[in-house]
């Protein structure tokens, strides 16, 4: 199947070994590669084949993934950064071999400031980890992509997910990063002050380069104190339109919500199979607002009349923490939920972002473009972002199907793009979408391609993803 | 003297008067080369000597500013991009001669995009006038420096302000650039979506890099709704540390303050001279709350708690509009201000910002530095940001003050960054910081440089800025 640019790049065969064995004589039993260890490095969650890397590496500290770096750059040999593998469009493949640097030993907590509502973390540090080492502080780590996911990894690709609408993404939420680049030296990019006017903002460099240009081994992100008031509903609506139009209201409006997730008429009934709930098949707002208690209020009640004015429903509460869990739980598991309508199918997960504006234009044409091609396929967005999610499931075997959704996603990207908007909110470029980054930033994209060339000359830091070096 | 590290550069004599004659060819009226018109292009309002641009150029669209690039790189000739020349580290100065690029001619406002909450400028749009242009339709543009700077300028500054620590800086509320780079190629760094995941972050890039990356043409900014409630405060405290242990724990607390400003006792009696004041002459925070009616109330009854509990004063409310402009008013011309308390003496306006935890240290410290070196100096801070300001008044005629002011300042950024700070939270490098960049950055200030070479070879781009190309 030709789903993406997942060429293979020729492996410089001789380094690979000669770094393998440098690197095993180093870091003994650190080093693994049985097959199903670098199987479980490569594939995760993607729907891209497979493309495995040499050895599997597992540092403890900066210094020890410098060793690895001098090493593999002294021979020319390909370093793939692994946080969770989680990622979505091949981000952890090794298309010319090389070393994975799994960084999940690497999770120390180093410091949490809780005045400076901030801290500074290992990159193997999951969200959740986090979120549990924090519990007894006040403060929680809001960015949320759904899968436990690691701070390096969030990091690299610039991750959001459904609370972005109010805390923003990694890109809004990294202070700093100390990285490993190309040639070893390791780069500390900012200090720990709130803002700064000194020079190039090499923090948002790294962030989302998707360990193009270097590793993380260290960062600080923000934390925030946890709202005296929480409280979850969602709210079904006639048409996509309609619920989109109550999102732009109401962010217009200045309420600031903690959630806003649309659910099409498809993905209710898929949520509603997987996880066992009774929801009307219809479209649906699942909804979070935070502040204070008569803050939370006042947002439900101005959220409330603008939804009624766009035929929404009376909201359907979900207060008690263990409920506002099992709502979210089910929203996350939306993927696994689209699964069922079709067993056996493979499920591509595929993502686009366009201004808020033209958010209810690119749902609706997409659901037509999905019935027209004959896909099964549900729409779930971060609609406050103007984010959605399309998961076409396929009979990966069919060339013609797999070639449908193959046209499908090109023109759902390229719709995205035309509406003023990106070709990914949230999942990244890695291979999968490499080739719509010309038609995303013309020039820019050479732009991208020069800075990749200055920084790793070699192509050494995980080739073959996001910019066409080679 | 000494004050920075503004060495002349070496001129392309040939190239540029080639330059001036074929773009006076090309642009008749809109080169100018008169001295006077050179010297406010050079200038402005920084402590820094002048060094004059060959002759100013004012374009209309981004083919001109394209059409001006080509023509200085073919002859690698210097370009000093133009805003409202309020920079206060030298920006607009000309080390190499060559062509200023005055952007204030390209004033439209192109596109307000209100569902979006967005708007498409070009960059001599100047904040003010957007506000103004914005008037009817309930939404603003946050983001203050003080000076009525353009949306162009502030871009390339990364300007913040007085409202930074509800809005963000300018780093958070860019969305997209079209920018001419040195090569001549436009680039335009996004399209309008609210986040992407799609490589390398090219706005942030541009974001901050005052002008020497390539020169912005076209930009699109975040807007937000006007707050149904306003008010404003100031609120009196026993020391500079009480003042700054209530703004953390505000913050901690949750507390959206949309302003909170310091002003060290110095300061308010310097206010008081200028404005015709008659402010206790005590640590005063200036004080602004943002919210729904009922949410500004509650804002204001937690951070009266707080501020009781460390000593600080009832409130003295500013509410009607007209005495809230008075106190804002006071406030940014808190700069003019301190110039009264010894005329004739030259004002050095200087920042540094570290973590909020390290706040009232660094302050006190600079306190007890400037009374040590027998300065006259006030401190004024964006509290809530870590960010304050320090204007020593000088006799630029003592070379042994002004050598002892050059060793203050040099102690002063030298504190912020051993704090985890940085020598600069918003007035830029331009070329009064630039021997400060290895201390903050180690490696990362090389790796800088090597992007500036990568993007501009013939450094043509605002030369002797930011980076130590030369």
């Amino acid at each position: 199947m030709a789903l993406a640019d997942i060429v293979s790049l020729e492996r410089n065969e001789a380094g690979i070994q000669s770094v393998v064995g440098i690197l095993k004589q180093r870091f003994g039993e650190q080093l693994q590669s049985s097959k199903s260890l670098r199987e479980q490095h490569s594939h995760t969650t993607t729907y891209l084949p497979s493309q495995l890397p040499d050895a599997v590496v597992f540092p403890h500290s900066t210094s020890e993934v410098q060793e690895i770096v001098k090493t593999c750059a002294e021979f020319k040999v390909p370093i793939i950064p692994f946080g969770t593998g989680t990622s979505l469009e091949g981000g952890v493949n090794a298309p010319a071999g090389g070393i994975s640097v799994d960084l999940q030993q690497m999770d120390k907590i180093i410091a949490v400031n809780s005045e400076d509502l901030d801290c500074v973390v290992q990159p193997g540090v999951t969200r959740e980890a986090l979120n549990e080492h924090l519990r007894d502080t006040g403060l929680f780590f809001p960015i949320d992509p759904g899968a436990n996911a690691s701070l390096g990894g969030m990091a690299a690709t610039r991750a959001s997910g459904t609370n972005a609408v109010r805390y923003g993404t990694m890109r809004e939420n990294v202070v700093n990063i100390t990285a490993v680049m190309p040639d070893g030296r390791i780069v500390k990019t900012a200090n720990r002050a709130k803002k700064s006017a000194a020079g190039y903002d090499l923090t948002r460099l790294l962030v989302g380069a998707e360990g193009t240009l270097g590793i993380i081994t260290e960062l600080t992100v923000k934390l925030y104190g946890i709202p005296e008031a929480i409280s979850a509903a969602i709210c079904r609506f006639p048409s996509v339109e309609a619920a989109c139009n109550t999102t732009i209201l109401a962010i217009q409006s200045g309420i600031p919500m903690a959630r806003i997730e649309l659910l099409d008429a498809m993905q209710v009934r898929a949520c509603n199979n997987y996880s066992n709930l009774d929801f009307e098949e219809v479209p649906t707002l699942f909804l979070e607002f935070h502040g204070s208690t008569a803050g939370v209020k006042e947002q439900t009640e101005m959220f409330g009349e603008i939804a009624a004015d766009f035929g929404g429903s009376d909201f359907e509460w979900v207060t008690a923490t263990e409920d506002r869990n099992r709502l979210w739980k089910a929203r996350h598991n939306a993927a696994y939920a689209i699964s069922t309508l079709r067993p056996g199918a493979q499920m591509i997960a595929t993502d686009a972002c366009v201004p808020i504006s033209r958010l209810a234009d690119c749902v609706v044409e997409t659901q037509k473009d999905v019935e027209e091609t004959g896909l099964i396929a549900s729409i779930v967005g971060h609609v406050g972002d103007g984010n959605f999610h399309v998961t076409p499931l396929v009979d990966i075997n069919d060339p013609k199907e797999v070639e449908a959704v193959e046209a499908f996603i090109d023109r759902l990207n390229k719709r995205a793009i035309d509406m003023d908007g990106t070709c990914t909110g949230e999942h990244g470029i890695g291979q999968g979408k490499r080739r719509y980054m010309q038609a995303e930033y013309g020039d820019g994209a050479d732009l991208m391609v020069a800075i990749k060339k200055t920084i790793d000359p070699d192509n050494i830091m995980n080739p073959g993803k996001v910019v066409s070096f080679d």
